[in-house]
């Protein structure tokens, strides 16, 4: 055995004993008994404290030292940048932070949620102001003199600095304002109406993660409150939610999360159980779930073969013709809720909390302006105020659980499936003939081979531009967003 | 902090990860899709390894040697008997040894199914004799010069030995074997007949699980290929299982698990992630399901009861009157499988291999003679030979996994509900009045206060002695045996 073996095997377990603490979550959120959750904190406690002991075990620091990277491939070189990463990171915040960090978020989250369902932002502030104090510290602490909110970001998307996103964000937000200008003031489809039976919700939801190449041999649907994705390699799980008047939200639910599926199930069977065998970023993985929910899923290719299976499924249900259909999926409505909204309005959504966040942890804003600040940049974005914090400042629990530098690799993973798209359309000229008959093996698999096979081996930009063959950009995004919504809208 | 602070805060977090592995291995018999095995096996053997290196974690040896279990009082000192007892048993193991037997015992239960499949013992003999030599090999280490066997089964009845097993089951035989022989003379009920929905049956079968007291807050039931109940305190799960012409499986299933999970669920609060907080024993743990299965679930008066239950749930199927019911539930038939065994022959299943498995770990009985040794006892005790090996030789997973020592556990946890049925019956005059309504609560409530309640705190055989108010011994079983099946057969 070499270090480098002995490393890997050393790193294999801890992998697969990540995995174990995966599941623990994924079991939380859709079997285990309620009564249990005093008893799972505990569980899940000891397993968190088990897996850092591990990564920041002296062990690796020796291994590393030991290994003379110029001698491994390409596959050992990226192996040993992604343990020798985790192992900094790890090291570099204190132990005692650490805990203190887990112990506050996991009470905050809490008191977010009676706070949210009590539509009372005051009462969650000051565990706010703790939360990113504490945060702050810990940003320090990896910046080591550096950018702290970049320092944040590094944990989501690596390679990626706030100056990026700023610039990117600088140029989307006006031409997305002016686009949602046009659409508003033109006359829309009429939303989806009536009710629809939850059982064959799910089941044509099982029918499209089929579709979109989720491999049930290796995963499995189930119902939850958020839907979500968990586990890598040969264990990927996905849940969705049924709603009996809105089938929309549990379609694009599943497709969206069989997309961050399909990305663990795909990457290459070498790389199981090891730190290439896991989606390389937040704004990658977010690029699959979004390419497969939007370019895929919602084109009007794709609508016209989901029209027919709802009619099969739910008989008439009011909407006249494939052409009426594909408007409805796509319709751009009123909203507060970021997680619901439409693929035109979404970005403005994370680039308000993208700016917000930034702004917290720099201190330029403090947690007893937030709320003002929330409802006068909403106005200004969506022309119309706030209703209640539940609405606005409360709607997500990324903050209470410390999540900053999360947010805006939702909108870099917007930006990465248009780039995509593009690429993939011109790979595919003939990809709308497939999907108009619920065939999106040609898409899948353009992906999984151009993207989702390689696992972590690139950096989070470099997998992106070898599939798209360009330097990621916001263009294609936008052009792809102002081309649908303007046939749409007839602009 | 003190040394027994700090060791109890090392255990909690190792029971807590115990309890992960557990919820694992639940997971693997419900949820987990077929894809997913080899992946789940790295990640099982990652969580025993880490465990094992807790188990014998330098640390503990430490904390016990500085710790003055005179100074703890009664709890304390129960804690440190139990986590010494457990520090020891690794430690006595050398890790190679004990890695060696993980993997063979994975590999051998594969070859044991095929076997059994195939109906061919000696596709399985070469594995079975490795497994014989590695298990006596621990076996050695763990007896330090003391007897193998009895090292062996202090693993799942600490104080109790071969020769005090000889003793009693010496004692049953000769009884049990006559009881059998009248019985089968006489005349008996004809067995159930008919097809049964298999949906009413889990719907009928979580009735049965409320009424004996199993707390759906802190537990589910799902089904299994085999029952089982899995984990302890706030989350304990149990499977059950249907067949569409065996009604009484699916529900005698669940009864006798729910025992088991009453048992962990109704250890004090104040044990929760100790080493106290699980059952003592298997045999204690089989005393629990076996008095809800038999003395309770199927008796007079509670079976008077469920034929009412199931009357509403299928209509009229054939049986005319409880009293009918009642011989039909307690019918003792032909058979060659001790899982599907009546309460009256189940112990001549386990008394024989009981006797053949010491033979086989002493080297009195050869792994090339198991067969026809097995084949001429079953004949001996049973009056009908064996027609295939997976009716026989076998038709059990237990040796293939190493377990050696086990099986007489399921015959003394039956003696000692013999004990208990007889002290609760004497606490508890009315007891039938309350059965015959479906209440089991008198009863369910006195096994918690006498037994369940107390954990690990006293040794398996002081909690029965302190229950039953009487050193335990087969005669109550062998009484209550001969009383019932004799009412029921006329004898």
């Amino acid at each position: 055995m070499t270090h480098y073996d002995d490393l890997m095997a050393f790193t294999r377990d801890t992998q697969a004993l990540g995995q174990v603490a995966g599941r623990l979550g994924w079991d939380q959120e859709t079997m285990m008994p309620r009564g249990a959750a005093s008893q799972r904190a505990e569980e899940m406690a000891a397993m968190e404290s088990m897996l850092h002991a591990r990564r920041i075990d002296p062990r690796v620091a020796d291994w590393l030292e030991a290994i003379d990277d110029t001698s491994l491939d390409a596959v050992g070189q990226a192996q040993i940048r992604h343990i020798r990463r985790s192992f900094e990171r790890t090291s570099k915040v204190p132990a005692a932070l650490a805990t203190r960090i887990a112990k506050l978020t996991s009470a905050a989250q809490g008191i977010w949620a009676e706070a949210r369902a009590a539509n009372d932002f005051a009462a969650f502030a000051p565990t706010l102001a703790e939360v990113i104090m504490l945060k702050r510290e810990e940003g320090q602490a990896l910046a080591a003199g550096g950018d702290v909110y970049d320092a944040m970001l590094d944990d989501y998307e690596p390679g990626t600095t706030a100056a990026d996103l700023d610039a990117m964000f600088g140029a989307m937000r006006p031409v997305l304002s002016d686009l949602r200008a046009a659409v508003r003031a033109a006359k829309g489809p009429a939303p989806l109406s009536g009710t629809f039976d939850e059982g064959a919700q799910m089941k044509l939801t099982r029918t499209l993660a089929k579709a979109f190449g989720y491999d049930m041999t290796r995963g499995r649907v189930d119902k939850a409150v958020h839907p979500f994705s968990s586990g890598s390699g040969l264990d990927v799980r996905i849940t969705t939610r049924t709603n009996a008047h809105d089938p929309f939200n549990c379609f694009y639910s599943t497709i969206h999360e069989v997309g961050h599926a399909a990305y663990e199930q795909n990457i290459s069977d070498s790389y199981l159980l090891t730190p290439l065998g896991n989606g390389v970023s937040m704004g990658v993985h977010e690029s699959q779930s979004r390419i497969y929910e939007n370019q895929i899923g919602r084109s009007r290719a794709f609508t016209g073969w989901l029209y027919g299976q709802m009619k099969d499924a739910f008989g008439d249900f009011g909407v006249k013709d494939e052409e009426a259909f594909y408007a409805t999926v796509n319709r751009v409505g009123d909203g507060f809720i970021r997680t619901e909204a439409d693929e035109l309005q979404y970005n403005l959504h994370v680039l308000m909390r993208f700016d917000l966040e930034r702004a917290l942890m720099s201190g330029d804003l403090l947690v007893s302006e937030l709320e003002a600040a929330w409802n006068a940049r909403f106005e200004a974005d969506f022309g119309y105020p706030v209703d209640k914090p539940s609405n606005g400042v409360l709607q997500d629990v990324h903050w209470s659980v410390g999540l900053f530098g999360y947010f805006p690799t939702y909108s870099l993973g917007n930006v990465y499936a248009g780039c995509l798209n593009e690429a993939m359309r011109t790979a595919l000229p003939d990809l709308d003939t497939d999907l108009a008959k619920g065939d999106t093996s040609p898409a899948t698999e353009w992906l999984g081979v151009n993207v989702q096979t390689h696992g972590g081996l690139y950096t989070p930009r470099e997998v992106i531009r070898r599939a798209a063959g360009q330097e990621p950009s916001e263009a294609p995004l936008l052009a792809y967003l102002t081309e649908k919504f303007s046939g749409i809208y007839g602009l």
